[in-house]
């Protein structure tokens, strides 16, 4: 097995489990990247109270002056606009601002993160938070010696559908659960390169490259670093079957990624995942949704089906799947389920997501997602790549939290009392 | 990687790819293991012209009597009557028999079926063939030498859906396959182990104990051996979740299998098969079907679901996927599918298989599937085992047909002109 040291922390640093910091009154936020989630999640922001936006910067004057008309169609002051390659930093710098919103392109999320956090930013990136497992071990290094929060947006936690299925299984529903399965599977053979350029360096990577819409809300239904972890994986992938795509876009033999990458990982306490990203074949999208336990079943590889003790000779008829996920319906999608349907992107599971950040900081509350969760689901990428690079050998995955990882028995989203 | 080397043949000895052997005017058949699906392939005879049962044999003179009483009522001659332990030997050595139909527990398929043809005799098993990498080449050995079928009893093979599948991809409506997932997910907890006490063994095994049904119809439709082979594989197993079943039955700390295994092959040509096996949790029974194309996608958790380009934004709608079934109907149903859905068991697929045999024996015909995929498919059992045995390392699977793996060019059911 390939496996990693942790390295030391220092003298004084600490885990931020369960991290928690003074309440905000008006939570002052800058934006950068403005491209599609950006721009979406910034719309979103104009519904919630007690938010101010400060600064929002792109590279693209078009954006950034697009996103101005927002603010001004909504009524709210003007932003400072930032267009420079660098203005990142100067944002960082900033004294008037609480938390910064990042959505550029991948290579900037854990530079970004760091520099934010070490000038006493709170900040949430776009997925993946990190590209490497130094990447990883920089934002849990500068988390735990900051203290503040690094939350990373997998919107897919906040789906309707995972959070019914969160919401049986802490409810016993569907007894302990021992396999889950998830992915990416999108065909993005058609997609247009030019409006969305960070998807082409996928093409160049190994392994798996973008896990976390499918682990994410996996590791919450397995409770991982709160009474279980991420142990080790192994990674296989098929052959370079889209180098016609690839090379269309002018990566030629840079072309390394496999058609179907499928990378199982093995918890602690020996339950397993199977977690596959396909971005260039032909099938409809999938998050390949799959939770087995001691009761009860549930998949989506469509439509959601679900099977329970004692009956379990077949799924429940539709009428009934669609009764209980009602029945299960998260609160969350109770309280704020028809305007984040409305105003927000992806069925609004990004609103509920934006919202629950504002409202733990508003509260002073922990974030339902920490940092741990932002390396553990993202540390996926650099450790399927060196799987498949190594023939397929299994990969230990650190422990980020350095042995708290039994500490905390459940994930809690927190409620002011 | 864990790797073998494969044994050298005897001066004179060559594969068996496209065997055909003389035509059997009439096929003089010896059961040996009657028990529920001996039983049911007992039956099937029963419909077959040119056929003769000469002998029956099992442990339990019960059973034996009830076949003898089959025979009675459709009013066939008696067969000789075999109980005692070691009849099967005494079978195999009688020089009246063309055919020698093996349903006995396991651990008896390599050894009945290598007597049979050291004997001069066909020989089919039930799955697995082998249970370990040893016996699968003393099988691919002696068939190679003797020149007699051997043929593994895969039922899936035949069944509607994967026939039709199968019609699909040899008509090209699928594009090129690059990426297959099967296995047996089957809720055994609460069976019958009296009845059925081969099935206790499997608690006792690692990996993946029974592979087969999943496999065999992915790898006809991969062209295993027929211009691809299967190179590699890993495997991980889960906790020992089911110990309370093995324990229940008398397995104690004997019991190994994971709760969930999942066993990732790669081919030659960089395809890739995910393989999965769960006896021990609450799921309705799948063989989890699913078949990735450059064209298109078609999987089978619960019910058929297809996607063909250019419209792959969702599936088909079920009259449609039904239309489609019906248009790439495989012909073997076309022409006796109603008889075998009226006395065959599992939906007609079996008493297809048994069709097959008949027919090919009777024109001296190379039967549809040979020894090397017996082998291919068995030899699974053993592998997972050691992959999983040893950490989930990667353990290299051997080339039965020793370098001609590419000299066909695809699955061929052949049919007399």
């Amino acid at each position: 097995m390939i496996s990693f040291s942790e390295p030391i922390r220092e003298s004084g640093q600490t885990d931020v489990l369960q991290l928690a910091c003074n309440p905000i009154e008006t939570v002052r936020v800058a934006f950068i990247g403005l491209g599609k989630r950006g721009k979406e999640a910034f719309n979103h922001f104009m519904y919630f109270d007690r938010v101010e936006i400060i600064a929002i910067c792109d590279k693209s004057q078009d954006k950034v002056a697009e996103v101005q008309q927002v603010l001004s169609k909504h009524k709210k002051p003007k932003a400072d606009s930032y267009t420079q390659t660098d203005d990142w930093r100067v944002i960082c710098e900033r004294d008037d601002i609480d938390l910064i919103y990042v959505c550029t392109h991948r290579n900037l999320h854990t530079p970004i993160a760091v520099c934010a956090m070490q000038n006493g930013k709170h900040v949430v990136v776009e997925v993946p938070a990190a590209n490497t497992l130094e990447e990883c071990w920089q934002l849990v290094d500068t988390a735990e010696k900051t203290r503040q929060h690094c939350m990373m947006l997998e919107n897919c936690c906040y789906d309707y559908f995972e959070m019914a299925v969160l919401n049986m299984v802490q409810n016993g529903v569907l007894g302990e659960v021992l396999h889950t399965e998830g992915g990416y599977i999108h065909d993005l053979r058609q997609l247009d390169f030019e409006q969305k350029p960070d998807y082409l360096s996928y093409w160049t990577m190994q392994g798996n490259p973008y896990p976390t819409h499918g682990l994410g809300p996996l590791c919450q239904l397995l409770n991982i670093h709160r009474g279980d972890r991420l142990s080790w994986l192994t990674s296989v992938s098929g052959g370079q079957f889209n180098s016609p795509v690839c090379k269309e876009h002018g990566f030629g033999s840079q072309c390394k990624l496999g058609n179907m990458n499928t990378t199982i990982i093995r918890t602690q306490k020996d339950k397993t995942i199977v977690l596959q990203h396909d971005i260039s074949s032909p099938r409809p999208y999938s998050r390949n949704f799959l939770a087995s336990g001691t009761n009860g079943f549930v998949q989506k590889r469509t439509t959601p089906e679900i099977a329970l003790s004692p009956d379990l000779s077949s799924f429940l008829p539709n009428d009934k799947v669609a009764e209980l996920l009602k029945e299960y319906e998260h609160h969350f999608y109770q309280e704020m389920g028809d305007l984040a349907r409305k105003v927000g992107s992806h069925g609004g599971m990004d609103f509920i997501m934006d919202y629950r950040l504002i409202y733990c900081l508003h509260k002073g509350l922990p974030l339902d997602m920490d940092i741990y969760d932002a390396v553990e689901w993202s540390c996926i990428v650099d450790l399927s790549a060196q799987s498949v690079a190594n023939g397929s050998v299994p990969v230990g995955i650190p422990d980020f939290t350095r042995g708290s990882w039994n500490k905390l028995k459940e994930l809690i989203f927190h409620v002011a009392q």
